[in-house]
This record gives C-alpha cells, sequence and structure tokens, in this order.
C-alpha cells in the first residue's frame, strides 16, 4: 500500500466509528426508549473519544506529512482529499484535550441551566454559564488562529473562509432591505387565514404523501429512509444510507410534509456525491450555507412555489381527504403568509432572516467584547422592536428561545442565512441554464433540477471552497441579490 | 481503583462497544435501507475486530490475574463476576486470531453455498462447505479443550456445563414419548382447522394489541419497543434498552401475536436483571437454554392456554374485527393444532422437539465422525419417517432447511429443546407456589407468574450454573417428565 492507501484506511475507519456515532445519534432522537437515555450518553461519549484518539494518533499525522512531501505522485482529487485530512487533523490536536473536556463539561451544565432558564423565563439562571462559554470560545478562536477576528475563527468550522469582513456588508444590506419592504409584505399577505388548514389529516396519509413526493424529488430509498423525531434533522450513516427525519401533527399536514421537503434537500445532497470518492473529503458537503442552500431550495423554491400545489392537489386529496376544501391557490397562500413572530423556527421565509441577523450581531458583538451577557435581553428586545416591529413578550420568547449558545454552537447561525442566499442565487442560475418553466416544475418533474445541482454542486463534494463553488455554479460570490429578489417576487404575489 | 474497579471499566467500555454493534444489527434487521448493506458489513466487522481486540488485550489478562490473586477482599457477586470474565477471556484467547479469520471465512462463503442448495434443492452444492465447517468445528473444539466428547466443548458456548453424557437420555426419553403419543395427538386435534383463522386483520391493530398484550406481561415500554423484522428476535442494547422484533401478516394475526409473546418472554428476562448488578455478567442471560424457557413460557404455557383468549377475545376484537366471527374456544384450538411438518419454525408445539432431537442426534454423529456429510439426506429422511411418520419431499423441506450449519453453529440446536424442557419444569413449580389458579391467569393479570420469575431465575444472572438455577427453582435438575406432562395435559385436552 502506498503511503496515501494507508492514509484512506485510517479515515475509512475513523469513519466507521463516525457514523456508528451517528447511528447512536440517529436512534437516541428517532427510538431510543425513555429509560435508555443516560448509557446511551456514556456510550456516545466512549465511542466519540475513540474516534478523536485515532484522528489524533501519531499514526495519522505520519501519513499526512508523508502524503504532503510527496504530493507530485497524487492527483488533484487525492491532493484535496489530503488537503481536507490535513484540516480536520489540525482542528482536532489545535485543542488540547483537557480543554475539550473542558468545554464539553460546561456546555453540558450550560444546556441544563438553559434549559431551566427558559422554563421559567429567567435569563440570570443561565447568564453565568454563557458567560463561560463565549470565553472558553474566545479561546477556542485563539487556539485555531485567525487573521481579523476571533469570530471568524468560529465561523470557519461550519462555513470554510467565511469571515466577518465578508459577510457584515451583506447582511447589513440584507437586513436593510427586508426591514423596509416588511409593511408591505405583511400588508400584501395579512388577509390570509393560515389557520384555516387545521383540520383533520390522518398521520399514515402524511407519510404516504411524504414519501410520494420525496420520491418525485428522486430522493432514493434504497439508500435512505424517513422516520419521526422532534427536532427535525438529515444524518448521513453511510455512503448508501441517508436518514430523513420529521415530525407529525395530526391536525397540520404542513408541518410534516415541509420538513421533509427540507430535509429531503439535505439528503439528495448527500446522495449526491460520486460514489467513486466514498469515505473521503471529496464526497462530503462542503459547508452548512452550501448544505441549507439545498434544504431551502427544496422547501421553499419549490416546495412553496404555485406550481407545486398545481401539481400535488389532487394527489394529496387522496391521501389527506380534508385537502379538498381547499384550492390549490389557498394551500400555496396559506404556506406563504408573513407575519413576525418571535421564535425563529416558526418564522416566515421573509421575516428569518431578520432572525438570523439579530443573532449574527449579537454573537459578533459578545466574542469581541463588546457587548456584555448581562446586556443581552435589553438589546435583544431593542432590537428585535426595530427589525420587526414587534415588542418581545419575555425572554423564553426572545433571547432564551435557541439551544445554540448553550452548545457551545457560536458561529453556526449565520449559515442558515447563507443558506437562504445561496439557495437563490444557484435557483436563479439554474433557471438560466433550464429555462424559466424550471420555475414551474410542470406535472411534478423534478429531474432537471436535481440534474443541475448534481453537476453543478453535489458532484464537487470538498473540492471547491464554499465561495468557489459559488462563483463556478452562479458567476459570483454569494451575495444578497438573488434572494431579496426571490422575496420580492414570491410575496408580492401572494396578496 | 482497585483492580475489580479497573477490570469492570474494561469490560463496562467492551459492553459499550458490544451494545453498539448490536444495534449496528439491530439496524440492519429492521432499517437499514437495501444498497446500505456492504457498508454496514464492513462497518460491523471492524467494530467486532475492536471489540475483540480490547477483549484479549494484555489489560485485561493482567487485571483477571490480580483480582483472582485477591479473592478474599472481593463479595460474592465480584468473584462470580470475575469468574465469568475470566470464562469470556479464556474462551476468546484460546482461539488463534488466524483461526478466528478461517472459520468467519468459511461461514460467509457457506452461507452463501447453503442458501443456493436450498434454493435449487441440491444438498451436494453445500456438501464441501459443510465439511470444512465440521471440520473446524473439531479444531475449535480442540482448542476450546472437553472432557468426554468435542460436541460437549460446542454445547458449552450456548449452555454452560451442558454434556451429552446427561443430555442424550432426556432426549432419548422424550423422543419415545412423543414419537409413541403422536399418532393419538394428531388425531384428537386432527378435526381441527387453522385455516378458517385466514382473515383480514389491519396492522395497525395487530400492533396495538401486541402492544396491550405485552404491556399487561408487564414488559416496560420506558425500557424497551417493538419492532418489525423478517425473522423475530430479542437484543438487548443497554440496561434500559431490550428490543423485541416480529413479523406481520395482513391475513394472519397468529405470526405477530405468538412471535411478540415469544420474544417478549426473552425481553422480560432482560429487564429483570437487578439494575445494581448492570454491565456484569450478574445481569447477564446465564444461557440459551434458560432464556428460551421464558421466552416458551410465556409463548406456549400462557399464550396457548385457553384461559388466554377467554381474557383477551373481547379486546382483540376491538383491534381485530374479523375476530368476531370466532368463540375463544375455537382460536385456542385454532393455535394448538398437532399436524407433523417438514419446517421447524412452523411445527406446533408436539413435534417441536422431534425436530430439535433429530438435528441433535445428526449434529453429535457429525462431529464424533461417526456419520458422513454426504450420509445426511438419506439418515434425515429415514429418521423424519420414523419420528413423524411422513416421508421428506426434497432436502429444501429436510435437511436444507436451517441456516444454523452454515453459520458454524454447531450445538445450539438442543438449547431449543432444553428451553421447552426448562419451561415447563418452571411454570409447573411456578403452579405449585403460586396456586392453581396461576395456570388461569384470570383477568389477563400476569404478575404473579412475572415475580416468581423474577425472584426464582431472573434476578440471579449467570450467579449459577443453568442446571444449579433449575435445582434451586424447581427441586430438581431438568428433565423431560414436567414437559411430557405439560403436552400430554394441554393437548388431549384439544378434540
Amino acid at each position: 500500500m502506498t503511503d496515501y492507501e494507508k492514509l484512506k484506511t485510517q479515515f475509512r475507519e475513523i469513519g466507521y466509528l463516525n457514523r456508528t456515532i451517528a447511528l447512536l445519534d440517529w436512534d437516541h432522537e428517532t427510538y431510543l426508549p425513555a429509560k435508555g437515555v443516560d448509557y446511551r450518553a456514556d456510550q456516545q461519549a466512549f465511542l466519540s473519544g475513540m474516534a478523536h484518539n485515532r484522528l489524533v494518533g501519531a499514526k495519522v499525522q505520519e501519513l499526512i506529512e508523508a502524503c504532503e512531501s510527496n504530493q507530485a505522485n497524487l492527483d488533484t482529487h487525492e491532493q484535496i482529499n489530503i488537503r481536507e485530512w490535513r484540516k480536520d487533523y489540525d482542528r482536532s490536536v489545535k485543542l488540547p484535550t483537557e480543554f475539550v473536556e473542558r468545554f464539553e463539561k460546561t456546555c453540558s451544565l450550560a444546556k441544563a441551566s438553559w434549559a431551566e432558564a427558559r422554563r421559567e423565563n429567567k435569563f440570570e439562571v443561565f447568564s453565568n454559564h454563557l458567560e463561560q462559554i463565549i470565553d472558553l470560545s474566545r479561546q477556542k478562536a485563539d487556539y485555531y488562529g485567525y487573521e481579523q477576528s476571533a469570530y471568524d475563527a468560529l465561523m470557519d468550522v461550519y462555513e470554510p473562509g467565511c469571515t466577518t469582513e465578508s459577510l457584515s456588508p451583506i447582511f447589513a444590506d440584507l437586513k436593510k432591505s427586508i426591514v423596509d419592504w416588511l409593511p408591505e409584505a405583511i400588508e400584501t399577505t395579512q388577509e390570509i387565514n393560515d389557520a384555516f388548514l387545521k383540520d383533520d389529516y390522518p398521520i399514515a396519509g402524511q407519510i404516504k404523501l411524504n414519501e410520494i413526493i420525496s420520491r418525485a424529488l428522486e430522493f432514493d430509498f434504497e439508500s435512505g429512509r424517513i422516520d419521526a423525531t422532534t427536532h427535525p434533522f438529515c444524518t448521513e450513516l453511510g455512503p448508501h444510507d441517508v436518514r430523513l427525519t420529521t415530525r407529525y401533527e395530526a391536525d397540520d399536514f404542513t408541518v410534516s410534509l415541509y420538513s421533509v421537503l427540507h430535509e429531503a434537500g439535505h439528503g439528495l445532497y448527500e446522495q449526491g456525491f460520486k460514489s467513486e470518492h466514498a469515505g473521503t473529503p471529496m464526497a462530503e458537503a462542503v459547508s452548512l450555507g452550501i448544505h441549507e442552500s439545498q434544504s431551502r431550495l427544496w422547501e421553499n423554491k419549490v416546495g412553496r412555489a404555485p406550481a407545486f400545489w398545481n401539481d400535488w392537489h389532487s394527489i394529496a386529496c387522496e391521501h389527506l381527504p380534508a385537502l379538498k376544501r381547499f384550492t390549490p391557490e389557498q394551500l400555496t397562500k396559506a404556506v406563504n403568509r408573513v407575519s413576525p413572530s418571535y421564535i425563529r423556527v416558526e418564522a416566515d421565509e421573509v421575516t428569518y432572516d431578520l432572525h438570523i441577523i439579530l443573532r449574527y450581531e449579537l454573537e459578533k458583538a459578545l466574542i469581541a467584547g463588546d457587548l456584555h451577557v448581562k446586556d443581552i435581553p435589553g438589546v435583544w428586545n431593542e432590537q428585535f422592536k426595530v427589525m420587526f416591529g414587534i415588542e418581545v413578550p419575555d425572554d423564553a420568547q426572545g433571547c432564551l428561545q435557541d439551544i445554540h449558545w448553550s452548545m457551545g454552537g457560536f458561529g453556526y447561525f449565520p449559515t442558515y442565512s447563507l443558506g437562504n442566499l445561496n439557495s437563490a442565487q444557484l435557483y436563479a442560475s439554474a433557471q438560466k441554464a433550464l429555462g424559466p418553466q424550471l420555475g414551474d416544475l410542470q406535472n411534478g418533474n423534478y429531474h432537471g433540477l436535481l440534474e443541475w445541482l448534481r453537476t453543478n454542486v453535489h458532484q464537487f463534494g470538498k473540492h471547491y471552497s464554499p465561495a468557489q463553488l459559488m462563483q463556478n455554479a452562479t458567476g459570483k460570490p454569494t451575495q444578497p441579490d438573488y434572494h431579496w429578489s426571490y422575496l420580492k417576487d414570491r410575496f408580492s404575489s401572494m396578496g
């Protein structure tokens, strides 16, 4: 075996462990009996330790170095894999084991205190823990290293190459556009009453319909499946094993359907890597901002377009007879109502990015030391009023609503909006390439769109940086114009 | 930490790996997408290797030796755990790695050839592979060591302490009793037509009914669950995570119900260990023959008794309305029809043990070298005629029907009949202790019976040998009389 083959074997074995951990996690979120939780947590921690030890072991380091000093004998894909394995390795060894353990322990305690704080609506229960996490996050950024701001080092984990310098003007631009336009968007859609959708939608019928539509999207059920959970997600458990999850509510079919469309978008990306690259970074998602572009594209650009309910209304009625009460147009409007609300995960498409930008601005200031933890509630509520035009009733519906900070996930939120921007930009390019009728997706035929995404996004894995990938696919780096135009087009027609 | 605590930690970690492998396996049999199979096989092999290496590593050996030389400081339970860990360790190190790999590879090829042989009804396709497996099984027995016969060493893996010397007279006795009585048993139940049960039993209703009855048995759904599979099994994935599986047929509810009762019997045993022993042999099943006694007890002694359908008929009708066509008595008779058939897994309770005894006799002779592989079909068919009174139509329905030999599982079959014997013997003791009304289990109240089993069987884990456990619980070692009386009582009343 060459050094490259040996290194590939090392990472294939690390992959076995990581995918085993992913299965433990998937099972935890879907089928694990209630009393099995404690043992499972210990089991997951043990296996995570094993995977980490294998990654930072001397063998991996030696082989990476050997491959790096012998690049000339490697082809392009092999060189890319070496580059990415080096990144994984460096990121793991840069954090001392003692620090990783301290970080995990702090988060574990913080999560419990956050849950209590939210339940009792008392920010001060969480604030000490949050201060510790911010302090540790700064230390983490120092370990990783950065050029301009510590926050860049944190974002880089989720969105390689993304910096506040490049992102802040984009978000500022988008924020202004949306805030200025929001009253009009609300006005346009205010007559839509989405409460009328509530009815009896048997879960067996929802399951069937979601499966039929996922198949039409060409999600491969021989390489994947859909299960029920509380907070939907998508996970890859092997090169031919991509699992979507969703949540069912018997009186609201849109909850499960739109989360299936969203997770299927993630799943199609995972199913779209080239099989010859299986087990290497060439068959891994390049960033969360690109991953989220795929989920938002299928959920919103496709799933909330007027064409969607024209195509699916009659089939949907077969499985959910209560839908016979509505016309396709009524359904389209109901799933596109703009209405400022406090909770991010329930937000409409127009206000969603405002939720993200608010968090991004606070995170940047917290990591930079420009904002103190005790001032978060005041600043949150003040900014929320400015952006959304409504008063936050309490911290549980304000700065305490998300789990991310208690998990130490600073730098994660911006990738949600990057997903929206990339999604609109990629969709516009696909329309340009395939003709405008793609936008209608008549007859539920999504093959052309999927092929365009496979060709321009999926197949590359981690070949290019997210920025380069967007440049190659759309002719421009990520920018807010496409998303902004999309929002205006979509919601101006919803009146 | 004391040496004992260190050793306990080592085995707790080996347990994390083994239960992870069990989850990979459970998922393989329940939810794994079709194309995920190849990757999963590699992943399982990798993790199995890891678990094995940890067990046979120097650390475990040193700690076992240290604990053994310091027994005086350990309490009884700790001493038992040391004894059992020593057994696990010895059994694993006695087989050279090269031998284990050769055995696994041979079985892997043999399984494929067995499947082909059965499909094409050609014994000669399998016979060479079977010869190799028998040869390797003899070698395995030599590695393990034995006093009287090589077959004893193979049985000991599944049924510690069980020898041909003790088992053969029991099986001979049982065989004679059943063969002599069989014509009468057939005669008694021949008027029962079980085909009349075929009807429309919606799977949702079967799921609900199975769950209600499992709860009545006090199977704890906060520490377990039921999923669908092809070949039902029970697996323990953690101290509070016991998973049953079953198979649904839309026109025959008995398939899923009786396999749930069977697997719930296994599951109640796994849920019945003392929680303070979690992660040690004191909280592990002592043998397959005791495990099977629990499954057969709930499936047959309880589930096929007349009281069962008296108790459950009206509730069953709520979930499976087609059952309204039948009386409880008709249902009881239908699930107790005696009819010799070729396939073991479809056998009634009277003929089931004849299937096992036939295999036991052949296995013993094959391992001893008294029977040659090429002669198996002839001897099988001849013996089958003597025991069952019917002619085997072909090898696919004869000596090729079971997967066990292709998997190298010589010594496994006898535990099925040991389960029947133990089951009847334990049930008789429970009746004696709790009064005869236990036998009726009026009103679906199984608490008394379960408590008796917890007290006399479950709580002990591997404390006693299977023989000693039976002696303690019933006053006698395993013997055929109770099973024989049970069969005569049950089936004489079914006319």
